[in-house]
């Protein structure tokens, strides 16, 4: 007999759920719920697109009757606040019947933050805190460096050959990827609000940052320009990884120094590393000093959260492991 | 219905059983054959340990009077010289009755090269060669590469972080993958009759160069050292990359300078690329010049020949795409 699922399995399976929210949820966190009872899964809910309805209504809704008496189990506390667009989550969870609610991270707004578990104990609802929490926040990350640290979620897009260059000794880049790589490298460009390139990229290359997608090129997000000095017409000048404001989500597409300056400031929090299976040999590096003083800090940072083959090239991303 | 399998399919398993002998056959080539009558498979056999008995043979006794009126798919030319260690294969297939034998690639080896496929020729058998010859030689790298070019087999080993550095600024490397990622490196060490290093790594790491596994202590292989100068007692010289003598299959653990030299002089036959999840930047890169001229001329060099995750390492093994 396999045992049963324990309230760690079915909080993995929450966060798993709350994952499908991700790009889409925005302006409000990526949550997942799911209603168990009597060891079987009810209903299960994400936020929808646009960040209405959440997950618990979602969730709840599908449960009808099923949920007196289930437990909840929820990625981030249940909201406490009303809202013109829609009624706060834990009065739905006790009108509900839930007896039991296990929340993974407690809500950082702080018209929430505490309040939400609060109401959810002060109803007779046994709730429990912090299962998974680091997984929960990793699963709604984009939300969580803006909410928590006011700052755009930045992904850092790196082509190199196998031995880690990023373009010859004399700066040709074009091409180290195949035409797979690169047509998944404007996808991504499709779902930032913003890319960055380093000055040196923007005087090398020109690159227009153009999504090249059939049916996305209306996509194209925000160009900046990381420099000291101003940028050119059509192009917003950004004078240090911390001075990048009024947007979500950031890609930066290099090079080296651009690269090396946001990891440097601790500022990226995803990592896109297309790799073709070629050697270059005393090319140009893809970082530069990052302020690594010791080789055993440096582990324990990234995780690979998805490989593929895109045509000859492998695509990793890694995503950081935060210690928030 | 499904199509029935095709001359190139059956070649491909054949092939596929003659990578089966690849580190065992030695001195002899690590042959497969396959006899198909009826589009069924009557028997398969490869090269056993130490060279004899060769593939055909080991099929033919398998398959018994079902030889009769088969076809024979051979991975290499039959060979055509009585030996003092085995009947020559060519007039085992006439004996055996076969109707017709397909050859991926003609066999280098002066005794027989083009003498087995005139001999099954004259004896009624019809014969068709090329098919998969690439593939096939591929498959037999080790051998082919002593055979047609007599010079070792040679696999490179880099350790490196996703932005390529083998070693910090300051030369640590320790250490960069985890234990499992090593230990594979052991294993590796155990298949090769030689390891080499530069006289950089030597002096910066003075490594053992054991295999350090339980049971496989004793197959610690010849130390090399890749020098203009001289070598420590226990150590070999080795004054460029074209000198390695008296050697089958040499492993190459760098340092730079040693795996750029072989690279520069074409010499490298496989690589294994063991990639920790953590960023050095600004670090010692995996490569020097390696000769490369144009970024087109990079491609169409390597083929993945296998991935795997040890631990949160990744390896990556790339086979060279040969053009011979
Ligand atoms: N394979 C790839 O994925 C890829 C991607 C992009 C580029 N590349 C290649 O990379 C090369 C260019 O890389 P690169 O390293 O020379 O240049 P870069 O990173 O594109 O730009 C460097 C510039 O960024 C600015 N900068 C860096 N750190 C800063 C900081 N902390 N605050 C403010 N500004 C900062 C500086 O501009 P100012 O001097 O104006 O202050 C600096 O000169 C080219 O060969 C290009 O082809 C390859
Ligand atoms: N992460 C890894 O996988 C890994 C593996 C090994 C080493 N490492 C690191 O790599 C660093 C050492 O690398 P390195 O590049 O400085 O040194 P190296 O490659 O180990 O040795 C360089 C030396 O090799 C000899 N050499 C190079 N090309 C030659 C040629 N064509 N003919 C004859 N001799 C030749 C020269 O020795 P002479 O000067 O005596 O002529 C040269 O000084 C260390 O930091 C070490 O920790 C990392």
């Amino acid at each position: 007999m396999q045992r049963p699922p324990s309230d760690a399995d079915w909080m993995a399976a929450t966060i798993a759920l709350a994952r499908r929210g991700r790009s889409a949820s925005a302006p409000n966190p990526n949550v997942g719920c799911m209603i168990v009872k009597d060891g079987r899964v009810v209903a299960r809910g994400w936020t929808r697109p646009g960040g209405r309805p959440h997950a618990e209504a979602v969730a709840l809704a599908a449960a009808g009757d099923a949920a007196r008496g289930a437990t909840a189990y929820v990625s981030l506390e249940p909201c406490a606040h009303a809202s013109p667009r829609g009624p706060c989550c834990t009065d739905l969870l006790v009108a509900a019947g839930i007896a039991r609610v296990v929340i993974a991270t407690r809500d950082p707004d702080p018209r929430t933050d505490g309040a939400g578990i609060a109401r959810l104990g002060a109803a007779g609802i046994e709730v429990e805190t912090g299962l998974l929490e680091a997984d929960a926040r990793t699963a709604m990350a984009p939300w969580w460096t803006r909410q928590g640290e006011w700052r755009p979620f930045v992904t850092l897009k790196l082509a190199t050959s196998l031995d880690g260059c990023i373009a010859m000794a004399d700066g040709s880049s074009r091409w180290i990827t195949g035409e797979r790589a690169r047509a998944h490298g404007h996808l991504e460009r499709a779902g930032h609000q913003a890319i960055l390139v380093g000055r040196g990229t923007l005087a090398a290359d020109a690159p227009t940052l153009d999504v090249r997608l059939p049916g996305l090129e209306d996509r194209s997000p925000k160009r900046l320009v990381l420099t000291s000095g101003s940028a050119p017409v059509g192009w917003t000048a950004v004078a240090s990884p911390a001075a990048v404001e009024g947007v979500d989500s950031l890609l930066v597409e290099g090079g080296a120094g651009a690269a090396s300056a946001f990891l440097a400031a601790d500022r990226v929090d995803r990592l896109l590393l297309y790799r073709a299976p070629i050697l270059i040999g005393g090319g140009k590096p893809a970082l530069g000093d990052i302020g690594l003083a010791d080789l055993a800090d440096a582990h324990g940072r990234w995780r690979l959260a998805d490989t593929r083959l895109l045509g000859s090239d492998r695509l990793d991303v890694y995503e950081r492991i935060r210690i928030i």
